[in-house]
């Protein structure tokens, strides 16, 4: 099933490759009009992708007027796996070359395993979905819950994930899979799914906001992530909002992630159930004997006055950063994605509200804040596309 | 004096001159291995652009072993006028093709003056500067103290440059030059000028924090300015600190500019003489009727306990607005200049502080946060920089 990883050989093959992947089958004429190449040098750098079994021909295209072309489209037995980690999960995709997913599987997994179990497991579950949906894997992409250096392909002193700095997952999951791996940030890849399947279709500026378990961003400038010059950039989870805030997760105090993120929400909400200022949330603790994110969000969405406060009030301290943001870089669109966005357009108003408040109106006149359309499926699509952009270069 | 804009017919030709530019005269052997170009292509390339006068040849090169080399530069006589308007100045300045100064000029211009006045003063500053250094013209570039559209070539909006919004300066300019000129925000330049030749130099990525009358930045991101969607990105004065803050010249309340900038320090002062909590600006009211930003950074500096503190307060906002900045871009350089940066280590001290407090380690470990070099010259350097990267382009 694993195959030899293919050859792209030039930079004109690679842009046919990329313009198949993100827009689709299309006419050898409109695929010559699109890449400005003569006829003769299309059909020669085309030949060799079908040589390559990269690329395939079929069916007729709509016509033009004159003689009916043929349809070029990437080869359907191209697969590329897409794998997300998270702090508590891990879930991994097939797709086709143009990183629709064939087939996904998801599963609890602490990432405090360490590397050497988490990747166990994600190896056998990209295994399993693999022969779900058999065929001829030409990259692989994996998003990682804390910083990474894109070139080393390894996460470099991630504040949450004991035992994992500097480990080659790069190196560990190619060997496995036998195919070329990226790993990257799991919000720069999130930021890469929005941006070729989900809400920011084809936008080059936009930043993507995830809120889960921690707080972070990804930042698409030009169409490519930006990294910073030490990879950090978009780490907005711990930018400090009061010098003598409650303690973060990474050490300090008054993070952005102290105050919101999903951690925060399930501590003031565990304070909220016990003191009894939250009927909600104090049942859901004689429940279940825990209180958790999702069920601040829930107990917020039933009306629970306690519960919404902390909505509101996180979101308006993400507003605030988010704001600063959007001053700064002046981007295309927010995208608020991850597992406490679920709470949706409480939480989406509070964010407006600052960012419309507190920023230039000519930055923020036809900005769109909006909230993720793919969920869960973010990081796998955007992983696999982060895959093909290594594979099809 | 003034002469038609040269033609740069190709890639390989705006390639060469931005090396010779950036990097000085040399050898064609260097040249050639420097831009990867075949020997004959190079010898084609460089022969129009000698005929076209706008590379000259001389000197033998130092030796490499073999045959003496003869080098290759930019032609003597070309000129680039860069200007730099601020609230309350303009300049201007004549430069060589390598964007150093060979005669500047300088005179008080209240921006409020309007487009029409202040563009006059221009015309003639630059045409004084002109004359001191004659040349080839080949290009302008000019700074202006608001948002510009860089396609169009005009201010946009500008908060605190009444009757300038969209008015047409590029063609206006241009047509009194007889050259190509390229407009932008005065930030920008500032960052593009420190790049080319001061501190900044050939780094890639940085942000350059102007605090004069206002405050914004520049942000330089692969060795382009970043400007976001609307241009407006790097406008950092007008980021909201406080929902209940002091009112701010742009309407809001609030604002960073509203706490420190060069405006604000000086009604701040204005307090303290009047109320004789600092006994030195007291002085200096006396003396001038008037409290200035630069009074209150010499009372800072000459140990006045009530103007240090006002510095220290101001540069502990700016500080925080930079660890964010520093957070979301992850800056190989914090670049700090305009006027009110001439308050020097105090000032940095305090900003210095709050990143290195506020922001993730490995985003700050090897970041230096760094006092202007180029001081006044930073916005004409860059903006004549900025002119020949369209001249050459």
């Amino acid at each position: 099933m694993v195959e030899q990883a293919p050859r792209v050989g030039s930079r004109e093959q690679g842009r046919l490759l990329a313009v198949l992947r993100d827009e689709g089958a299309q006419s050898r004429v409109a695929l010559g009009e699109r890449l400005e190449l003569p006829r003769a040098r299309l059909a020669a750098e085309l030949g060799r992708l079908i040589d390559e079994g990269l690329v395939a021909v079929g069916g007729p295209a709509a016509s033009r007027g004159g003689r009916r072309s043929t349809l070029v489209h990437l080869a359907d037995e191209l697969r590329v796996v897409g794998v997300d980690v998270g702090v508590t999960s891990v879930t991994a995709a097939v797709t086709d070359g143009r990183c629709e997913i064939l087939a996904s599987d998801s599963e609890e997994c602490d990432i405090r395993l360490g590397p050497v179990e988490v990747l166990r497991r994600v190896r056998a579950l990209a295994g399993r979905v693999l022969e779900r949906a058999p065929g001829r894997l030409v990259g692989a992409g994996i998003g990682l819950p804390g910083p990474v250096s894109f070139r080393d392909g390894m996460p470099v002193a991630p504040p949450i994930m004991p035992g994992w700095d500097r480990y080659p997952v790069r190196d560990d999951l190619g060997g496995a899979l036998g195919c070329p791996v990226v790993v990257d940030n799991d919000v720069n890849v999130m930021a890469l799914g929005e941006r070729h399947s989900g809400v920011a279709r084809s936008l080059d500026d936009l930043v993507f906001v995830k809120i889960g378990t921690g707080i972070g961003c990804g930042i698409v400038v030009g169409g490519r992530v930006y990294r910073g010059v030490a990879g950090t950039a978009g780490d907005i989870g711990h930018i400090r909002l009061d010098d003598f805030g409650p303690p973060c997760a990474c050490g300090e105090v008054g993070c952005l992630e102290a105050y919101f993120g999903g951690a925060a929400l399930a501590r003031d909400g565990l304070t909220l159930a016990r003191t009894g200022r939250s009927p909600v949330l104090a049942d859901a603790l004689a429940a279940t004997g825990v209180v958790t994110a999702r069920d601040v969000g829930t107990a917020a969405a039933s009306g629970d006055f306690a519960a919404a406060s902390l909505v509101r009030e996180g979101g308006r301290r993400l507003g605030q950063v988010v704001a600063s943001l959007v001053s700064f870089l002046n981007p295309g669109m927010v995208v608020i994605g991850g597992g406490v966005s679920r709470m949706g357009h409480a939480l989406l108003a509070e964010v407006r509200s600052a960012v419309y408040r507190r920023s230039l109106p000519l930055a923020t006149g036809n900005l769109p804040i909006v909230l993720s359309e793919l969920g869960d499926e973010a990081g796998v699509i955007g992983a696999a596309w982060s895959a093909t952009d290594r594979a099809f270069g």
